[in-house]
Parts: structure tokens; C-alpha cells; sequence
């Protein structure tokens, strides 16, 4: 089987999804790319996760068109191909309609950082999307929305903040890996339900410090890293 | 047994909704139509979730009479057979007071479509009845709820949002066949606590555009949808 | 074992809130009267419910005096002994500090009747106490919670409504078993979650009607009933 | 293997925050000292908790200088040492980022004493530490938050309220062991959902009166206790 590993990663990244309730019936997809090999491993459109195995993941090129499997992939994979094109660090990307995350997508407001739980993971604000306009809905509307997030944000900061509000819609989050962006994704979805609470305890709520939120992030992301047994310090 | 795969499919469906944490204790019920024998099968009242056998499951015929079963059926019948009689497409009905769709159903507030996830599922808002008169609810008050549903909505809206909250009671939701109408009860209380999230973090929130919303919705339904691995495209 | 079935009873009554997720550790506590034994039976005090069998329900007399048993009583108990002393007809009382419940019951809030699922129970508004006053804290608190409930409502009220919210503390439910009384004690803390979001969505939110009310309480209670497959209809 | 009893009471106790749901991940930690020894022992830093095992349980000296274990300890272990360094009477700490008592955290407001949950536990309102100062985070950050601690409560305080929200961050809670530490943030969790309820439902809500407050709080701990099974009365 082509790309077993890769499959199997993207598989197992699907169903942390499942694990952590983020998705409802068939809801919810995780891509992983190899670009070596130029593939795009992908969760198959509508299909149970309770059956889900390696053989249904999705093998496509890096433009979307499949090149191994039986199954359709899912019906995000043009959104899944542009954030990977744009931003050339990345190895995986997780979508999924998570309660709280998609709220604050429907709501269109970006997420502050309220606390270190946040800076922890995302190195600022979590943003939103522009709306789409009716041209970019009509045609290739799957990867206008990659489009849309890719205007909102560049390399760097998708870097920083592995995460993004498609407004009206529902977050996207990425990784080095499938298994990170999955990952990226329950985290997300944590914070915007405590930064929910936050708001409602205090509607005035202002972010933390530029000095806290540098502090928890660096403490484990980069060189000066010291957080878990497997840092390089 | 009379109707044996049609009582198997209700009874599935009903515990569908014990899945999804959508009923406590005996709340609840789902029933589907086989519309050429002009028969009905319902659950049974009172009865517990966890004993429920295929043949507890009650046939009626389509004025709602018990033809078969030794049991009641659901004192909810006469609202299922008014739906049955008034949207000649549908095939299962299922009503549940599912926390969030019935906060809605009692606050007697339609939901707004926040976004792609309504979208999906329901071209439209989710309408609210009016209130019943003291006379309807005096006399024939279960199939007078129907008759409430049936004046708010026509045919064709309903087909294109298969759902309703009935103000100061709680939602009833149809679909093709019963286990779709159970679904879609599953999905009306997801869509139900995200919209109330999205208006806690902006009470001001406005609906998505019918652009983003008819692309959402045909996509997955009608003659051009691609979503899923079982359309006909 | 003295009065074994009603033992047996309260046990599977104080577990029923556990299998509901109303009660953290030893939280809550349940008991069932035998009047013509002159005998309570009631939950030991600060007894893991993992463990609680039987022989750890504590049989009191009427004054709640220690009949039977190693264990102590749950120090609740004068507060049961008061209410099975002023509402004649109860034969179980069951306390909790189910979430939502007493988030109204801190509020010092009667919970209003927003829908039917409400009305199919409680025949009226939940009902708060008054505070206790300082005297009344400082001496026989637990019995003085009790008799601040039988100020707050008289029996025909305990009849129609078979719970109360203690002001600044909790949930009392009754009715006419131990079983009973925890089934209303999980449909209450269902109810004030509902009605909590309905205010959220409709801080203006009203009562249903007094048809609405009465037809949903008395399909269900007394001698027109038919819900349900026990009726003597 | 050093101090097996007291690796495995603090296994136990990080564990309790995972059956009640207080920690993602490898989110959370808890410790516990051996005065007499002069040791703490404290879960490993980003140690999935499913496979930790009484030997992965660091054990440090009174400043947090590793003795035994092959993990590196919890990044968080300066601010535990500094809380047994002030707090004599303190056998155990844990922090988690438990979703309500962060949300208060994060909007940097105590927790009011609304109910008898909160007084049987904590003796007044659950206070907020001041935020750190840009030299503070800079430098012995963990050290410092627990110095913030410190500056906010005495000794007397923290034994009648034993949990502390550290602002924009989350809480910490100790007890006389690491069993009851634990014990404590799951009640603290409890108490700030219901409380963060009650606001909603009443913005203005008051706290519980002094004598009601002393009541609930002396009726389980002090010389006068009379709840559960084990007390000295």
C-alpha cells in the first residue's frame, strides 16, 4: 500500500478528533503531506470514522487529484491543498466544527489571549477570515477558503498561530505533522471554550501581557524550549 | 411479525437518540411511515430505552389506530400522524427535548443560520409555531401541536428544513425515512447550542449570506451535490 | 436486616444520582420512609457511593434517631425528618447540589415554567426559601433548613410541585417513594439547565400558559393521566 | 524505589484529576512532600498520564533539585516549592488548567462565596494573585508565581481557603496531602461552574451571610466537625 505510514498517521490524527468529541457523525477531516513524495494523505468524504481504516485515507498529488484509493477524499481537500502550497513548513491540517471554535468563527470574532493555556500554543490572537464574496462561493468555493485564509495570514505567523476562523464556517488548525494539527485543533477548541467563559465572567476582558505570552510560548516552542522530556536543551 | 424491518428502523432510530444523549428516561420518540401498507410505527409510551425490543414497537394505521403491538403508543402519535398526512414526502419524524433546540422552542426564538453547519442541513432558519388557543390545547391538544406545525410551515419548506420548534414545548424534526429524521435531530441539537454560543459572543450576529448558505446546502442535497461517497454525480 | 427492601430501595435511589452525574463524591443523600414501621432509611454520612451497600443505609425513627446501623446518618437527616413530619403524603426526599439547580438555588431564583417539559412534573414555578436567619443557623441548622421549606409551601403545594430551592445552598426533591424522589431530583437539574438557557436567549423570556401547564401536568398526574403504559385509564 | 508510598499517593492524586476530568493531555500536576525527608515528588513534565507509573514520580529536595528519577520534573515544581516553603502545614499542591476555575483566572475575579458547596470547602472567596511584572516573568518565572502566591495569602488564609486563581494563568490548590490537594481542584471546578451560573442568572447575587458561611465550613472541618464517619466528635 502506497504511503502506509503516512496513512496510518492520518488515520490515527482522524480519530483524536473522535476521541476528544470534536466531530459528529462524519464531520470534521485531517490531512498529512509528504513532500518528498508530492502526497497529500487524506480522511475520505463521508465515511463512519467507527469504520475507518488506512485503505480508505485518500492519496492525492499536491493539486488535489487522486492518485490511490477507492473512496472520494473529503470534499475540503482543495482548502487542505492551498494551505499546504502557501505555507511550506507545514505537515498537517485538521478541520473540524468543534463547538466552541466554530462559535467564535460564527460569531467572527477572533480569540484573545486570555491566559497561558492559550500563549502555551498560539503566539497571539487566534484571527478570523474575510467573508467571501459571491464570485469565490459560486466557483471553486473549497479553495477560495484557503484562499481567504491565506490573504488573512502569512508564513510566519501561521507559524506562530497554527490556527484560523473561516468566519461562518469553522476553524482550521495545522501542524508539522497531521498528528500536531489534530492535536492543534483540541487545544483550540479548549481555549475558545474557556476564553467563551472568560468573556462572560468579563466582558472587558483584556488580553495577558506581551511578557507572559512570549514567555509561555517560548517555554516550549524553540531553542530555549524547556518544557516535556524531549526538548534539545 | 407485521413490519418487521420497519420496526427494526424505529426502533434503531430511537435509540439513536439515546446515543447522542438527546433523551432522559423515557423522553421522546421517533416513528416512521410505510406510506403503501398505510401504516405507522411508533414507540411505545412510557417504556424504558435500554428493554426496548422490535416488537414493542406500536403499528398504527394512518389515522393513528393501533393495528398491531401490546403496547400504547406514544401519546405523541397524533402530532406524527398530522405531519405524515400534511408533507406527503416525508418518511420519519422524530421529537425529542433536547437541552439546547428546546431552550430555543421555550425562549420561542427560530435559529438564525450562523453558518456552514446549518447550512448543511437546513436551507433556512428554524422556524418557531405559534402558540396553541386554549381550545386547541383543551381538545385533541397532540394533533392540534400538529396542526400548529402544518400552519406554519408548507410542504416545500419543509422539505428544505425538516425541523421545527414548537413554541413553549420542544423540537420535532422529519427526514425521508425515520433514521434521517433521528439524525437530523442529532444535528438540529448541535446546530441549536452552537447558534446559542454564537449569540452569547455577539448578540448582534447576523446570519450568513444566502450565497454561502444555498452553496452549504447544495452541495450536499439535490441533483448536484458531491458530498459523501453515495451521490449520484 | 430490618426493613431490607426499603434499604434496597434508597440504596438504588442515592445511586440513581450518580448514574445522572448529580452528585461529586459523597455528595447528595436520599432516603424512603416506611410510615407504618415508623421508620426512615437514609444514606450513611460521607460514605463512598462505590462502595455503599445495604447494610450501610441507616434506619432512624421518626425523630431520626438512630434505630439501626454502624454508620452515621447523612447530617441532612433532620431536614428529611421535618419535611416526612409536615407533608404526609411523601414516602421519599431526595438532596443534591446538582449543578444548574443550585446555580438557581444561589441566585435565590424560582425557576419559572418555560415549556412542557417543566410543566409534565412540576405544576407551578420551583419555588426558593427564605433565608435562614442567624438564630435558626446557629441552633438545629439542618432541621431549621426543613422548616424553612414548610414555611416557603404547604402540603397541597408539595403535592403539586415536588421540589424546592434552598436559598444560598441547594435542591430538595420529593415524592411519593425514595425512587421517586431522585427521578424528580434528575428532571429538576434537567429542567434548570433548559430554563437557564432559555433565559439566556430571552432575558424577557414568560411562563407558558395555564392551559399549556395544566393539560401537560395532568396527562401525566391523576385520574385523567394516559402517558405511559400504567395509567388506570 | 525511594519513598514508593508517597510516588504512589501523588501517581494516585495526578490521576484523580484525570478521572474527573480536570486535564488535556499531559496538562496539570500534582506533588507531595515528606517533611520529615525533605523530599517532593511531582509528576514528570509532558508524561502522558495513561502510562505513568510510580517510578516516573520525580523526587526533589526542598529547593526542587532532582534526587531520584530519570524525567525531568513538572516545569511548574518552583512554584510548589515555594508554596511549602511559606505554607507549613501543606502536604500536597496541584495546578491544573481546569475549565472554569481558569475562566475565572483568566478574568482575573475572585470567586464570591454564593452557596454551601463553596463554604463547606473554602472558608471565603477564592482569591486572585496580582498579575507579574515584566522582571518577574523574565526571570524564575515559575518561582515567581508561586512568590505572587504568597504575597496574596498568609498561612491562616491558606488553611481556611486552600486554592489561589493566579491571574491570566489558572488555579493552584494544596491541602495536608497530595490525595486531598487533588481533591480540592475537583471541588474547586465544581464550585466555580456553579458560581460562574449563578452570575449568569443573577449578575448581582450576593455571597451567603457570615453565619451560614461559618456554619457549613466548621460543620466539616475544625474540633467541632459532625460530617461523614471519621471525624473525632
Amino acid at each position: 500500500m502506497l504511503l502506509q505510514a503516512l496513512r496510518e498517521e492520518v488515520l490515527e490524527a482522524n480519530l483524536e478528533l473522535v476521541r476528544h468529541g470534536l466531530v459528529l457523525y462524519t464531520f470534521g477531516n485531517v490531512s498529512g503531506i509528504a513532500r518528498k513524495d508530492q502526497r497529500i494523505a487524506i480522511k475520505p468524504s463521508g465515511v463512519p470514522y467507527e469504520s475507518m481504516k488506512p485503505e480508505h485515507i485518500v492519496i492525492t498529488d499536491l493539486n488535489g487529484a487522486v492518485m490511490d484509493g477507492d473512496f472520494r477524499p473529503s470534499s475540503d481537500l482543495p482548502t487542505h491543498v492551498e494551505l499546504y502550497s502557501h505555507f511550506a513548513s507545514i505537515g498537517g491540517v485538521a478541520h473540524t466544527h468543534s463547538e466552541f471554535a466554530t462559535a467564535w468563527a460564527q460569531a467572527r470574532r477572533p480569540i484573545p489571549c486570555f491566559g497561558t493555556t492559550h500563549a502555551d500554543y498560539f503566539h497571539g490572537p487566534v484571527p478570523t477570515t474575510e467573508e467571501l464574496t459571491a464570485e469565490e462561493i459560486g466557483k471553486e468555493y473549497e479553495r477560495n477558503t484557503g484562499v481567504a485564509i491565506c490573504r488573512a495570514i502569512d508564513s510566519a505567523q501561521a507559524e506562530r498561530v497554527p490556527a484560523i476562523l473561516v468566519s461562518g464556517h469553522a476553524p482550521f488548525c495545522w501542524g508539522p505533522t497531521a498528528s500536531m494539527a489534530a492535536h492543534n485543533a483540541v487545544i483550540l477548541e479548549y481555549v475558545a471554550r474557556m476564553a467563551y467563559h472568560t468573556l462572560a465572567l468579563s466582558p472587558q476582558a483584556s488580553a495577558i501581557s506581551t511578557h507572559l505570552h512570549d514567555k509561555h510560548f517560548l517555554r516550549k516552542h524553540g531553542p530555549s524550549a524547556y518544557y516535556g522530556q524531549t526538548s534539545t536543551k
